[in-house]
Order: structure tokens, then sequence, then C-alpha cells
């Protein structure tokens, strides 16, 4: 078979999805498997078990970074694609999970077709990609590519109070190889958009040209709790009024900033959560997330300003704990180039497309070319049990990553 | 001694408060004894035994409602003070305890100078007064009243899912005594301010008029978790900011209505509560007060205006739950008139005062005449582990218990 009539097998790359969906499937749909944990090491177990059924070269690094390579005709650093395997808690079948088993499935079909690269070929899944358990999210390749040390990694804590050592050690995926120290030739990343543009747009492929900055503060306000029914208005110290203010606050100045804005409360917490007491302790996270870095400064900037002023209105005390912040990313212009030559010679609808959600391919670009692919999603809805990719889809975005791949490793 | 010469003893009262805060003491102050818990047990029997050692007639309702009764020179409905020993969370050591404990100690005040009185005087401590495991608050005394069904209370759910019932049997206080067929000659509870206006005013002595009503409504939203990244601002469903809107709001609308309308957020719950998801489901609590009934209604009309436009723009869907309404209620003027005669003989500086929060003493004035004691405590701080009153005013208010109860019982 001449290699540009090559196309992945759609039955078995779906099949193995539906197959990676059983593992911490939630009753009436969707996904539970937080990072490290049982259903986690089940996932891993399940994938290593194809990857060697592939015969490929498996390396599990310090941190459970998982790597499968194909021999090229020659050695040296591998063209690498994958992405995570980890959900969030109420999770869906695709975000993650595809570009993994798309990576699969592209060794899978040379392997069946017989084609040899030039250079190795790698599909790699990182750990703690979503950092909904263990913040920060992209854990995995940060600590593979060097950015974060193993030990600040191994120490962190989680939502349920034990570190991610403990966690990794078990679920037996403390691995031999090293980490901080790898070489990859370059690295595509297949993804869902997890956004609604592409399915607006009618497009089957997405482009994608960088990845949104992303800043999370996580804040605590403290004041006092006091009787519900006799506390004038004017003497209280309410940490839930302070946090809802800046919850409603946000979506103002996502209002304001513009360009592509986002922010969002996803943690609410208070203390002591009764109906008739004004609350002590109020703590949130805050998620901020944009294309342009001097906007998302911006938008810190003003967010941490409405959070005092709100804060001493009420003499309320604050407690401020950055939990993630990356710059915004530009993918590398020959491989976002050779993206859209693949989706063009595939004839699959495409436009550029910005990423919303931090991706490991983000990470990887601090140390080599890298470029992403985004399929759409139904409704743009991801994080959720509901996260739908036609099979079409996935089709049309593991057969543009086979040719970027072939492109790429020869 | 001359009747109008006797005192109560200062020190017994106090440490018997003091004995009974070590019961569901938190470290570094302050108690927990919510509602049927092995705290509230411990206590009930502490204070049970010395009410035995009193030599008084006890009685235990189907509800755990405790009454001590010292015979009078006639038989007949006895002269009946009390308040509760239940507390919320995170609570002080004289919120329903004082009331309690001073009505223990006029008894024995009269028995150590062998007085006798017409009536029958006794002591009670209702059940689940604060409603902070259990709603609605005031439960104990709404059942001896007869305003709430002993099967409906006894089915109430709590906040862990249990239900009265099992707890109120696996404590053992489902007592022989009938529910709702009481008869009370007349009803004087001894209770802390929980707020600011004796302490600011300099008074020892409040004579409460009334009590606010009092209005608790949950809101369950429902919108769609999202990717917190990728979802524009316009496309969220975000039950999370609907609720903060509403938490934000309702100071507002305290400030609109004015004349002393209360207005607090105390539960604020999301799900799933993690940082880079928005969430989909918020459940709040509002509790809404005022004296007036005609201000308390336009408070809960606009609330309800403003959750409904607030809920239909972010297209959420709104589930509500009335956990509790009650209407104000006036003190008997008779009643409220041997109080503030008593105050005055014992030559304590009081004033007339209006309660913030529901006490027991409301429900009994279903049935007969009630007038209520306040005393100041420290800063209007309650519901708090802080809460603080004074020797000398808990030795002021039982006084005027004292000498109340004795005129209302000749």
């Amino acid at each position: 078979m001449r290699r540009e009539n090559l196309r992945i097998n759609k039955e078995r790359l779906m099949s193995r999805l539906d197959e990676l969906a059983k593992v911490g499937a939630l009753e009436g749909g969707g996904n539970c498997r937080l990072a490290f944990s049982d259903e986690d090491k089940a996932a891993r177990d399940l994938v290593m078990g194809w990857m060697r059924e592939a015969a490929l070269d498996i390396r599990v690094d310090r941190f459970g970074n998982v790597s499968a390579t194909r021999a090229g005709r020659e050695s040296g650093p591998p063209v690498m694609t994958g992405s995570h395997i980890d959900t969030v808690a109420t999770g869906g079948k695709y975000d993650g999970a595809l570009g993994v088993l798309a990576g699969l499935e592209v060794i899978e079909t040379l392997n069946d077709a017989g084609i040899e690269t030039r250079r190795p070929l790698a599909v790699t899944f990182f750990s703690n990609e979503e950092g909904a358990r263990f913040a920060p999210d992209m854990m995995g390749s940060l600590v593979y590519q060097g950015g974060l040390s193993l030990e600040h990694a191994y120490a962190t804590e989680g939502i349920d109070g034990t570190t991610v050592a403990d966690n990794l050690e078990r679920i037996g995926y403390i691995g031999d190889a090293p980490v901080g120290e790898n070489e990859v030739q370059a690295f595509v990343e297949l993804h869902i958009e997890q956004g609604p543009i592409l399915e607006n747009n009618g497009n089957k492929i997405g482009i994608v040209e960088g990845v949104q900055g992303i800043s999370w503060t996580e804040y605590t306000f403290t004041g006092r709790s006091a009787h519900a029914g006799t506390t004038p208005m004017a003497r209280r110290r309410d940490a839930a009024y302070v946090a809802a203010d800046v919850t409603a606050y946000i979506r103002r100045l996502a209002d304001e900033i513009g360009g592509g804005q986002v922010a969002t409360v996803g943690v609410f917490d208070v203390d002591p959560d009764l109906v008739n007491v004004v609350p002590r302790k109020a703590k949130i996270t805050v998620d901020l997330r944009n294309m342009d870095n001097e906007k998302l400064k911006e938008a810190e900037r003003r967010l941490e300003a409405f959070v005092q002023e709100a804060a001493a209105k009420e003499k309320v005390g604050v407690e401020r704990c950055r939990l993630a912040r990356f710059d915004p990313t530009e993918f590398d212009p020959d491989a976002i180039a050779r993206v859209r030559a693949a989706s063009e010679r595939l004839g699959y609808p495409a436009q550029p497309i910005v990423s919303g959600a931090g991706h490991d391919a983000q990470i990887l670009a601090r140390m080599c070319p890298v470029a992403m692919i985004f399929v759409p999603c139904v409704e743009g809805i991801s994080h959720n049990t509901e996260e739908h990719t036609d099979d079409g889809d996935c089709e049309a975005g593991a057969n543009v990553l086979l040719h970027t791949l072939l492109d790429l490793a020869d």
C-alpha cells in the first residue's frame, strides 16, 4: 500500500476506547479515574497490555509516565505522540484517552502495513494531567520535561490528604527510568476540543496554534461565625459573603477583559456550613485563562485588587495560594504546517484554533517542536459524563495524527 | 428570709455551667452537642442527675423533652421555665444551657430557703432547639406544644442522613409521657441576647417583647458541568455562579427592606467542587428574619423573584425547599410586666428588646402566657466558640427569673 493511502482501523480504535471507558465507569455514564487511584492503575495496566501486544519497548519512569517506543531505521530521540488516561471526578470517555489510544492505533497501523519509519515513534501517557486530585495539572509531563522536581511532585498533598508518592507506590507505578533528561524529536497530541467552536463551524479538524495561559488561585477567607438572627448586617464578618462577591465579580471581570478571557470558581467550601450560622470561613478557587499573557496578567491584577477590597470592607482575612500558573504557549510553526498539510491531503474540513484547556503538549513545547490536533466534541461539553465525539471524528483525528507522525518521522 | 431578699447562688450556677460545658467540649473552646448525638445524651444524663438530686418529679416525653417539677401547695398546671441543652456544631457555653441551669438554680434556691409556692414550678429542656442537625429548629417545643406531629418529627432526616427516631432511640430518650396535650400556667425563659444591643447600651437585663419571624429556604441550582478553560462564558450554565449571585444579593435585600431585616446564606455546597470544572450543582440556604411579618413576606417575595430571574438568565434549574417558617411572636403583656417589675425591684439596668433568634418560648406562647429575659453576651457573639457572658450578668438574669417565677407561681 502506498503510504498516502494508509488509514487507521476505526473499529479497533473505537473498541479500545470502549474498553478503557469501562475502567472507572460511573453509573449512568462517564468516568472517574482520578490520578493514582485504583481506577487509574487499572487503566494503566490495560493500556500497557496493549502496548506489550504491539511488541513495543516500554519504559516507566520514576513518576509513572509510560512511554512505548517502536524502533526506527535510525536510533535517536523518538517522534512522540500521547496524552493521558486520568480523568476528573465526573469525566468523559475521550479527554486524554483518545490521544493515547489513537497514538497506539497509529503504531498498530504501521505494524499491520509493515511500514518502517526513519526515526523511532513513541506513544506516551503522562501521569496526573488533570490535576483534579493533586494540583497542578500536567504534573507528569512537567516532571518528564524537568520543569517540576520529582521530590516536589512526590510530596504534593491531594484533596484526600494523601501524597502523590504514597499513591504512586501503592499502585506500583514508580518505574526505573529517570526523569528530566528526556530527548524528544517532536511531539504531536490529538485531543478533543472540549469547546464548541469546531462543531459550530462544521469542521472536523482543529489545527491548534497554541494554548491559553492558565492561572489558578485559591483564596481562603476568614471572618467570624455569628448567629444569623441576632447579628446586625453591619456587624458581620461573613466569609461566605466575600467569597460569593468574588464569584459574582469574575463574571464581570471576564466580560471587561474580553478577548476570550474565561474565569471560573470551581471550588466553593464554607465552614461551619449551617443554615443559621454566619460562615466563619470560605475557600474558593479561581481559574483564569487567556491566550494573551498581558491580558491574563491584567485579569490577575484586577481579581487580586477586588479580593483585597471586598475582604477589607467586610473585615475578613484573606490567604492566597497560587495553585498553578502557565504562560500561554505558541506551538511550532513547522509542526503546525505539517498538521495542516496532512488535514488537506486527507480532505477533512479544518481550521486554526487555540486551546482553552491545558495539555501535556504545552509542557513538551519547552523541549521540542510541538503541534496539536483537535477534533470536535458534541456541544463542546467536556469534563462531564456526557462528553461525546462521533466515531467519524475520532477516525479523522487519528488519520491526521498518522500522517503528521509519518511526515515527522521520515 | 423575706422573699424579696432571696437571691440565687451564683457559685452553684456557674460551676454547673462549667460542668455542662465539659460535655462536647471542642479543642480550643466552645461546644458541639448536636441534637440527639452522644454528646447531647451525656448532657441530658448530667442535667437529669442534678434534677434527681433536687428531688424533682421528672417526666420524659415521647420526643425526649425533659421536665422536672417541684410541687406547689396546689396541684394544676405548673409555672414553667427552661430552654435547651443542644448546641450548633461550633457553639458556646451559654446558649440554651444558661436558661435550663438558671431554672434549676431557682428551684434549688427555693429548696434551700424552704419556700413553698402556690403553683407547681417546672424546669424543662426541650429537644433539638437549634435545628443544626435536624430542621426545623425548636422541634422539641413544637412537638411538646402540638404544632408538629410526633410522626413527622421522628421521620425527619438529618444532615448525616439518619432520622430523629433512630437517634432518639439510640440515645435512649424516648420517654413515656405523651406530647401535644400539655398544660402550662405560664412560661418564662432566660437566654443570652446573642446580639450586641444590651452590651452597647450598658444594660444587664433585656425585657423581651417578642421574637422575629424566621424564614428558612434551601435552594438547589442545577446547571451543567463543563471545562473551565474551553467553555465560553456565554455558553455556561454555572450553578455556583447563580448561587453566589443570590448570596451577594441578599445583602442588598436586607439593606433595602430595612427595619432590622437580616439575611444569611449559611450553607453553600457545590458539585463537583473541582478547580477546573464549571459547577453543575450548588445548594444554598437563605435565612431571613424580621419582627414585622409584612416586611418578612416582602423579603421572601423579592428573594424568590431574584432567584428565578438569576437562574433563568443562566439557564440553570431551581429546586426550592422551605426548611422553616415562623411568624413573628409577641409575648404576653402581663408576663412582660412581671419581668420588668422584677428587674426594677432588683435594681438592674434594663430595657425592652426584640429577639432576633428563635426560642422555645415563642412556641410555648401558642399555649400560655410567655415572657423572656435576656442578659448581654460579649460583643454580641453567639453560635460561636467564643460566646461569653459575664458571671455577674448570668447571676442578674437568674435573679430576675427567680422573682418573675415567684410572682407568677403565687
